[in-house]
């Protein structure tokens, strides 16, 4: 299928007659971009199994206008044949990918509708359902921008950024979080050079960031990891941008490995480090960074993945902790869609909920 | 072949005969334990040429003793003739590398040699010829010992000690550099572990550091270089070794791309970061860190290599300075075979040489 030239990868969207969703298979990036039409729900169920679509926003976005695709189909002559249909379809979506929070609460955000819709002509369910995956695309769309608003008033023109890792549109909608100010920027024009870290062990820096940021014409320059000192030092990096998974309620942010480090550098070099993300990463149950359980995953990521043939010798130990956590002290600001929270953070993030 | 199993990566070695000279194939490591023995001229050519023997001290090493075996098939009548078919084999051998500083160096000083021995009866040439190839090897092996001994004084027992890049036993001779350290510790019994950076591009510390450390029996864990920074937070660092290309006077050090982040991050953390190397490393005509130039080298070797199908977007620019410069106030000590240099290095490095 031939699709206009976006500026921003436009990850997911629904067909224009509606009976399928559209998205970029992002486990061909960056060698292949392949947009994909799903129309049945096993294709949707694997699309989503096997990384096709990825990112908690995403996937719960991609679940809940496949809901709506495959409502269409539901042939039932009253409203507990539909929404059993209805719940049936949403429970064997949610089986792709057991772990993932957004993509169950997306579904059952939707079947709750259905339900509280249970007195309307069932004619008129599907434009309902229609309605309600269009607002949860639109809210994370919203949420967004208002992040990426805020995170482009401490950006200059003429400003070299740095970031690490991938919260971007692929992994959203439209501007993503850590990297949203710079599709922003862009948008008004800015002259802005971004400094893109390719972060191992998964690459998602050079995989899918440096890909966005080109596709949207950001100009961009790919590092490894361990240069992000040089172009520090060099003077080339006026702010660091960056997403994160949990939040603590002391400012503590975890974030993709690599992160903690970056934000030492950036403090050496008197360069400010922003944290970017939804209110709803900020956990009130979590008072520090000590509380956040780091996973630890298979050395085979940093042995073998990705390579023609292994890098490590076999019987060699790894560590391969998949977040770090930085210290709220070494963050200058934490940038949510309620606005930004300074030191000291007990307070600005306390607020948010007030 | 072969050969005993031993502690340190044996990586050159006269044949038993000397009729040949023994080497482990670096350019098969780690997937592959490959010894090659080397008779003719065109094979250790090609040896030096694809990489198979790298590391400046091991190169020189390597042609000295290769010299030496080709000199013993010289059938000439004088020492015109003995001495001209020498300089061919030596220039030959020179050309593999042109830019190799130590090959041509170590090539001149075995035909020097024999030049202040042209009044020696013909037949013993060969064998003053072994004696010279002997001291070349010896003198970077106790090069290497007295700048690990140096090194083993600052570690206590129980210590996790992190490094980068590779300055070992395959570079060098016996212990190396910036490794050393390490390879002494467990000879004498001292209970220590490594954390190795994998350092990337060229992933040094994973295909020949971790390869070593294992080989030799010293614990080592293997990380991402952007791991460095969770492993100093969790206290498992007590102190961090590496190696260097050039010293300024001002004690300013170049090494491989990712020692100055991994400087930054100990100094943050507390801990010391040493930095080891002889002092024909130490560049009496560079001033400052400022003085000295990094080569940048191709994209290609972030965005392809290693990788069984390419990882960045064709079009992405890439960044790959080869080395950085750690400036010397992030710098604990620097440590030769003369001893250990503390600041102010412009009176400490001054002295070695007076």
């Amino acid at each position: 299928m031939e699709l206009e030239k976006v500026t921003h990868a436009e990850n997911i969207r629904l067909a224009p007659g509606g009976d399928a969703v559209i998205i970029i298979d992002q486990s061909l990036l960056p060698n292949e971009t392949r947009f994909l039409s799903l129309r049945e729900a096993g294709e949707m169920w694997e699309a989503i199994h096997s990384l096709r679509v990825r990112g908690a926003p995403a996937i719960g976005i991609f679940a809940a206008w496949s809901l709506y695709v495959l409502s269409r189909d539901i042939d039932e002559k009253d409203f507990e044949g539909f929404y059993a249909s209805l719940r049936e379809k949403a429970d064997y979506l949610n089986s792709s990918r057991p772990t993932a929070v957004n993509l169950s609460a997306m579904l059952r955000r939707m079947t709750d509708t259905a339900l509280e819709n249970r007195d309307a002509p069932l004619s008129e369910l599907p434009d309902i359902l229609h309605r309600e995956a269009e607002a949860i695309h639109n809210e994370d769309m919203e949420m967004c921008r208002r992040i990426s608003e805020f995170g482009l008033s401490l950006i200059k023109n003429g400003d070299g950024l740095l970031t690490h890792c991938n919260a971007g549109p692929l992994a959203t909608s439209r501007y993503g979080t850590g990297q949203g100010p710079f599709y922003l920027a862009k948008e008004r024009g800015m002259d802005i050079h971004v400094y893109c870290d390719e972060t191992r062990p998964l690459l998602q820096g050079v995989r899918l960031t440096a890909w966005e940021l080109s596709r949207a014409g950001v100009p961009c320059t790919l590092i490894c990891d361990n240069m992000a000192a040089t172009v520090m030092g060099q003077g080339k990096i006026q702010a660091c941008f960056v997403g994160c998974d949990r939040v603590a309620m002391n400012g503590d942010a975890a974030n993709k490995i690599g992160t903690r480090g970056v934000a030492i550098l950036a403090k050496y070099h008197g360069i400010p480090f922003y944290v970017l993300g939804p209110t709803t990463t900020i956990d009130r149950n979590c008072p520090t960074g000590a509380d956040i359980h780091i996973e630890l995953r298979d050395p085979e990521e940093i042995k073998e993945k990705f390579y023609a043939s292994p890098m490590a010798p076999e019987d060699v130990e790894c560590y391969n902790p998949s977040f770090d956590v930085t210290e709220s002290e070494l963050i200058t600001a934490i940038i949510t869609e309620k606005g930004i929270c300074y030191p000291p953070y007990e307070k600005s993030l306390a607020a948010l909920f007030e």
